[in-house]
């Protein structure tokens, strides 16, 4: 198993990165190969710095890097050599098993849905993030952004993505998908949340549990909670805000060092047909090497062939019908 | 000046209702005579036991309560005689200058809406929500619940409204209005965030400083955010769900204790002819009070004709374009 790192993306790289790498290393009873993927001439110096043995972990030169703020189509047809689109190289033509980045993450979206591709039958692919829940459990929650505006057909693709990540990565047996809205009863919310409701019901392979409210959304209704990357987007930014106030003003607990996205590492792209993880700018150390481990566990646990699938067939349908 | 109290609304009516008006009338050096509307025999002995004098408060009986969870339309409809009914009708005929009730809000709504109609040029009349900021400021959010679909020009007369209850109720001089979205720049966000922006940029008469994104809707870079009923639901329903989380894991800092929504008081309706104030359902005293204090603050500052003033004109266009 070879995981591909994206070395230079981030605000702190390379040297968080090679940490996050010797973390993971050290950690991991038995760690998957890794390939380093950026400017070897920085990097050579920092693997021997924090004496990352070559057996584990081999350098594949990247020559330029994609900032953050450039334009990402522009800047990955613009930047070949750069670490993002060696990145992609290299897992289209199965060099690696998955491919992780920090970097910018409109340049990873791209990546991911044109050089490796959605699988069949999947109309959006999506992003998720895990979601601490007010009793120590975590919860998934998608689309966090990839997806602005959603029919409920794509929501209903999320559901089934979100709950074979729950099962399979987050070890959840059977998952409460929930819905979010703006009232708990059906016919209720927004167009949007109204028309979606009637299609996750008649899905049988989720377990719909119905609508949750903001309020919600931290505590223990449901572990797969689902709504337009608008909304969700929304909800990720202001938990990641939480744990900066409180940091900032001292305010410490326990729960809500939950809210440190470090611990999670990155947000997996689903519904594509590589493991493809996408990590915060602010990444470091325990980031990385948390993104390393969830890498791991997507190709341990064949999750990408999971969900292949279990949309099998639906790729071969001449159309599929938006009921918005 | 007289303001109407629903003493039946809420969880804890009428107990907590009466030790509202008594902290108001207490600690308020000018108060407003108090109309206070519910079952006289449950009322009557309560006002003796609290110390209520006459002269500054007197009950106007209603036979009926309308029940937190019955039908808004067909409950104002079945129960004339409800406290919320007997209150939109002293209000519509003048008796009262501003109505409150923490009993049920789609009764409520509908009430403001029906009873006593949105003001000329008002397309869509909206509920706001004071949001606390990182630094022990306020803002305020809108819509939160009142519109769960919008287009670009009811968000323009969000801002505006907005504007001008910062300017008024919250003392703030030019308030800065932001546009909740997920990117910062223009272009950014979903179809009705894209549509919005040009709206509000060409809008003179508030001051629109851009795209906030859900990271910032707790700092301080707005006085008004507007967004979608749905979108602003959901935050406010998140930020009320924090406090009580904390509040029940024993965290405590000052900060966390400016997300108590009894601090606010109520939800303003605003865009409508006089003013109304929705509290919550577990509204206690202090809640109550502040309730009370706002709506006079309301009354005082005349702030239903300034946003008459500020639309006079546009009812008498024949169709005001929507442009999405």
């Amino acid at each position: 198993m070879n995981i591909g790192l994206d070395m230079m993306g981030g605000d702190f790289a390379p040297v968080e990165a090679v940490k996050g790498v010797r973390l993971y290393l050290t950690q991991t009873e038995n760690p998957a190969n890794l390939i380093l993927i950026g400017d070897e001439a920085r990097l050579g110096p920092l693997l021997a710095e924090f004496e990352i043995p070559a057996h584990q972990a081999q350098i594949v030169h990247a020559a330029q890097v994609i900032d953050m703020h450039e334009h990402p189509t522009r800047a990955l047809k613009e930047k070949p050599e750069s670490s993002i689109s060696v990145g992609f190289k290299l897992l289209a033509g199965g060099k690696i098993d998955s491919f992780i980045s920090a970097g910018n993450t409109g340049a990873m979206l791209v990546g991911a849905l044109y050089s490796i591709k959605a699988l069949n039958g999947i109309q959006r692919p999506t992003i998720a993030t895990i979601i601490p829940k007010e009793n120590g459990d975590t919860g998934l929650l998608l689309d966090v952004g990839l997806n602005a505006d959603c029919k409920p057909e794509h929501l209903n693709q999320f559901a089934i993505l979100g709950s074979l990540y729950a099962q399979h990565i987050l070890g959840i047996e059977k998952p409460r998908v929930a819905l979010i809205n703006i009232g708990e009863e059906e016919g209720k919310g927004n167009i949007l949340a109204q028309s979606t409701y009637p299609v996750l019901k008649e899905n049988s392979s989720v377990h719909f549990v119905g609508n949750i409210e903001g309020r919600d959304v931290f505590k223990n209704k449901a572990d797969v909670m689902v709504c337009d990357g608008f909304t969700g987007n929304i909800i990720l930014k202001l938990a990641e805000s939480l744990y900066e106030i409180t940091q900032a003003k001292s305010i410490r607990h326990e729960y809500l060092d939950q809210f440190n996205f470090e611990i999670y590492g990155g947000t997996p792209v689903l519904g594509v047909s590589k493991p493809v993880i996408i990590g915060h700018g602010i990444s470091h150390e325990l980031a990385f090497s948390n993104m390393i481990a969830l890498a791991q566990k997507m190709i341990d646990t064949n999750l990408v062939n999971i969900m292949k699938n279990s949309f099998e067939g639906e790729g071969n349908e001449p159309t599929l019908n938006d009921r918005l």
